[in-house]
């Protein structure tokens, strides 16, 4: 069932690993096929080199499992609420990687400084508010997946044109339409957090770049005139 | 003697080396047989290319050792007071690992700011007062051991609930129910103490993480209704 | 045709990664032949490993690519503008370098704190204005060189001696006389970022070196009584 | 001439670039033999990869090629002066590493803010004056050492209990009894350097170590009645 989104899945969990984002076992990937409604994740708390495609869960989205013998990632309801609350997903990764977490728990969104971080991310990444005791008790997971909608909606940022978020005292989610970009917005997240935290210990009064840059930036990759890249 | 433990002690000491804690020669873990009162450890200064599982020595609790022909790391009695104080230890490790070196050097406790710290331990990891000079002249090391005991008993803590401590101007000890969990909170900790010091570096006000966030993570992999991980 | 600056454009584009300079497939490297007028440089967003000599792209300096199959890198006009303007340069470097980059984004002038610097770059290296929203409008790449040349012109700085700059909210550009000496700035100009934030960390006051240590050491290595290698 | 000298000194240049203390082309590592009063030193400008003991220079201590073919490092008149005041020195190395550089280019002394600057280096590592104009144009090198020496001496620091010093505006000379010890003392000098600069970002009024801990770790390694290792 789902064999090669299994695969892909697999290679998404090891590429994080291979890129850095990962300490120990701390990290997920998932994908989700959108006709079949149907998830497949990583194993909760396995190590990485006891990972195969064999072994990733496949879950429904009302959370229960499909195949596999392994508990699903902890993170599970967290993947389910993003992709029911945006189509246009088709890959989850959550990660504990170092800079980004380090922005959670500051509990600042973090400053478009430059061209780097608006070459994906359209505007500050968001930071969510922390979950009330409430939201922790009726169900944690979930509940972290909803304050991530909420915080989109709220502000009207499109998930499409910001691919990921911080979660206050936690740490970074990020996505794309299939679980390899998904990585990839995972890697670029990182790398901006860590530019943007020595550029405000170089100057902590850095402003954010002109709006027109971000503009032209972000557009030069992901607009309708878009020429970046072999496919522009 | 000892076979089995000084081969999971020996691979304990090369794991640290592995994960990044080790510059040069600085670390040792050591592992205890709690039925037979006797604990190995990694020989004083030896190159981590000269370990071996041969050379591990094994000690009794006075500090007499019983097997082993060359000398045991010289914070040998920090690991016996530690031994002696908190039974439910299985396995000692002691780096200077730099992000945590640099916390103990600050002589602060490093502060509980997110969930990566809270799945593992329960509130700030302690940062143990200075020895007095008479406590140096008198023992050293096993007055080290003694002062981590005195600031668990003195606060309160469990010290399976915070698994590590860092000894102000030294650096850290972190511990487990055997070497391989006691390598995994000294990863832990090394981790922690990195995100800790970027996060205050971003917001120099930075709060800790809402105690029921805490508490949840904490519980989520480690109460009595832990559902992290496959045998929850 | 053009075969050996291929192969020679390749490589540095290699090297550029192999340094630690790039992430993902930020960053590319150019090179010239300047009697017939020709410049070779990276494909646009290709992945490291699917280069070769082979997939290089010939352009002229109109902007017009004469040979290859692939789009050029999106900056080939920065490099154009400058391969124009400094007649002087055989090779051009662009990358994402952290350290360079959050220079960039901090609006800042690096510092020459020390040696290091000196050794390479005769002064600050400079970091230059923000394009404005017009300039973006008739021609983001070409004019973001054409504010580069400004940048020195307007200083009086001479691009032989600071090979390199940080273009504000973006990142750096380094150059030399052939795309192996612009990879060595490159590596230089990062690293020299490096340790100016980190001096800076310590201490916020830090002054650049004194002048007449940073004209002994540039003089050491450049000026015509040269000592430093085997040439001098 | 010198044969197992110039493989000693090959093998200390090889490690400090495994060490991580080189970028590039930058540091150099000596030997002596002091019964011949002849030097052994890394010729300047060579790659790493085009190393070997038979391109290392022999030098007497006037500052005449004894053998070799290649250039002497330009710092070679730095190690000449260190070896004529401290006679204990068997090897010196002179590097680069960033943090050793950042705190040279900060201008300060590296306080001895733990146990593990403590256990080498007792005391705060000196940061030497800037050399003057007149220095530099009598001899910048050869007064590079002689600042050296000075500030050694004009503080009363012994150098076998202080292996290596910043040089302002510069970077680090570290030393010991032999090229394999100097290079121990240069890894170590980089580690202090990093820990105390986080140390310093964690807590910008964090202290010295009590001088009562600074004696106790500096003799279980190096005084009279030293227990660490396998020959105290």
């Amino acid at each position: 069932m789902l064999e090669e989104l299994k695969k892909i899945v697999y290679q998404a969990n090891m590429d994080i690993l291979r890129h850095g984002l990962v300490v120990l076992t701390w990290g997920n990937v998932s994908g989700i096929d959108r006709e079949k409604g149907l998830m497949v994740i990583k194993p909760s708390g396995v190590a990485y080199d006891q990972l195969s495609p064999d072994n990733m869960v496949v879950m429904d989205l009302n959370g229960k499992r499909v195949e596999g013998e392994l508990n699903p990632s902890s993170d599970t309801e967290t993947h389910i609420e993003l992709y029911k609350a945006f189509p246009q997903l088709g890959g989850i990764v959550h990660t504990h990687s170092t800079y980004a977490v380090a922005w959670a728990q500051a509990g600042e969104d973090i400053p478009c400084y430059g061209t780097t971080h608006a070459d994906y991310f359209y505007g500050a990444v968001p930071c969510t508010r922390s979950l009330t005791q409430q939201e922790i008790d009726e169900g944690y997971e979930r509940n972290t997946g909803k304050i991530i909608v909420e915080t989109f909606r709220s502000r009207g940022i499109d998930p499409v044109h910001v691919p990921g978020v911080i979660c206050r005292n936690h740490g970074p989610f990020a996505w794309g339409k299939d679980p390899k970009q998904a990585v990839y917005h995972a890697v670029v997240l990182e790398e901006i957090s860590k530019m943007a935290a020595i550029t405000r210990d170089i100057n902590a009064h850095a402003s954010p770049a002109p709006q027109h840059i971000q503009d032209k930036h972000f557009m030069r990759k992901h607009g309708p005139n878009a020429y970046y890249g072999q496919k522009g």
